[in-house]
This record gives structure tokens, sequence and C-alpha cells, in this order.
């Protein structure tokens, strides 16, 4: 059976959503996805970093559509691992555990990973929305589009748009 | 570079020490190590999972000897991750990476695995107290001795008996 190795922000977690919300109360103008279309985020959003280091940041993030339907499918069929890099925040480690609790509950603990580095993880395919994990990934690599990444050139990788393109790439 | 994949608790952190200790505080007799030989720690302590479950149990515990100094000069030659099942604990996510922070401050974020199986880890050598880790692990595997383990047949791993022997044989 095939492991697979998924992230949580900007893969399950819409995190930019939440980068919308927050920059849009301290602001006082809701910023549109395509004005931040090529942009890393800490530098889109001005307070990015405060956010993430807040408290109850990652626990209230939305969750990404048809994330919730595709991978209950892809936890029957494959070896399901969550592997988010959330060292670098530890306020953001039980928020995490609680948030796919609430919106994945078919993944046990068993299945999550909270790392740094991605090196160490050993799989089939990684699902990640950044370069930085995929680039030394030895394996089968997805790019999950997100609008940071969207002028971002990575021919090693395979860009999928969305649950639904998983699903017909895995299902 | 060669990576490792170092456990935590019965590797690092002396958890083994913390279970006497709390047993000791409610039933008013302290347990010596002899006595605890050969017992998996769920049965040796009765109210082991309460503790494992409590708020501040990790983040008390002692730190193993010698594990400060030869992990610094491991540190210097080698990819090191410290790897744990912590997402059994939610609760012991924020307290063992306060803990490392403390006790081994060389140690930074993109080092840090918090995991459930570690069949998900790809590294050159794992050092754990528990063959459930170790079984799985396709490469070389250092038994780290402890009570729990002692009367345990293993001879696929090296039975390495503390701090100091990890250091005869990596450095």
């Amino acid at each position: 059976m095939k492991t697979l190795a998924i992230d949580m922000d900007g893969v399950l977690a819409d995190v930019l959503e939440l980068f919308l919300d927050f920059d849009a109360r301290d602001f006082g103008r809701r910023k549109t996805r395509a004005e931040v279309e090529g942009v890393p985020e800490l530098q889109a959003f001005e307070r990015a970093l405060e956010y993430l280091h807040r408290d109850g940041f990652f626990r209230s993030a939305p969750v990404m559509a048809d994330a919730q339907d595709v991978l209950y499918r892809l936890n029957q069929r494959y070896n399901v691992y969550i592997v988010s890099a959330a060292t670098e925040y530890p306020k953001s480690l039980s928020e995490k555990q609680a948030w796919l609790g609430e919106h994945f509950p078919f993944i046990t603990w068993q299945q999550i990973v909270f790392c740094g580095s991605k090196q160490i993880i050993r799989a089939d395919l990684m699902i990640d929305d950044h370069l930085k994990n995929l680039d030394f990934f030895p394996n089968e690599t997805y790019l999950f589009h997100a609008p940071h990444n969207a002028k971002v050139e990575a021919p090693r990788h395979r860009r999928v748009r969305g649950w639904k393109e998983v699903a017909t790439l895995l299902l």
C-alpha cells in the first residue's frame, strides 16, 4: 500500500483565507486572491508572522474545499500521514491536532506528524504547497496550487489545482 | 552526512524516573528499578496512563545521564533529528518542545519531529527504547537499554547501554 505524506496549511487548511480575514480586520480593506498571486504570504500580509504566533490562529482555519471527502476516501486506499511543519510555531501544535480531530476525525494520532524539516519524511508521494518541502523529497511530488506559488516554475513536481484533481489522480 | 533519528522518552528523557517518583507519591513506597525490570511501564505503574495525560508530566522529566554532552557532539557530526511519538498525548506536544529547548538548546525547531507511528521516518540510524518503533525501520537500529526492555530478545537491533556507549560507537 502506497504511503502519502499530506501537508496541512494551504492544502487541508485554508490558511490564506485566514490571512485575508486577519489582514482585512487590521487594515480595513480585504485584499483579493489575485492581488497576492505570486507573493509569499509573509510578504503579502504585513502582520503574517504575528498572526502565525497568535493563540487560536490555526484553530480557526477553514477547511479547503473537497478536502474532507477526498481525504476520507484516500484514507481507505492508502497509508495516509498528515505532515505539518509545525514546530516553528510551538503554540500551534495542540491547536493543529485539535483542528484535525474536529474536521478529519478519521485521521488517528498515529497518522499525524508535526515536524520542522520534512527531509526526515519517508513516503511514496508528498502533497505540499511549498517547494522547500518538495524539492528534497526523493519520490513522487504534487505541488498543491496556491496563489503564493502560482508563478513558481517547478517542472519536477505535478501541479494539482484542488482536491478534486487529487481524487482524479489517486482514486 | 548520516541522519540519526533519536527518541525522547527513555532515551533523552528519563521518564522511568518520573514514573517511579509519581508512583511513590501515590502509593507511599518507591519501587526499585530492579523490581520493574522486564515489565512494560504501563503495567509496572498502576496509574501510568493517567500520569502520561497529566499537565506538566513530561515537562518535569530529568535528563538521561550524559545525553546533553553526547548529543551536542553528535549534532556537529550528523544530521540529528529528535523523533518522539507524542501525538498520542496532545498535551505533551508543547511541553516536550519546551523541555528540549531548556535541556538541548542547540537542537533547532527544524530538527524536532512529533509523530504517532515512526514508520514515516527516513533516516540512516534510529535510536529508540521500543521494539514497536525499531522493528519497522529499514536501516540501522540501536535499542536503548531500559528496564522495560531488559528481557526482550532483539537480535536485529544493537543494544546500547547509555549515552557513553553511543558516543563510543558514533564519535
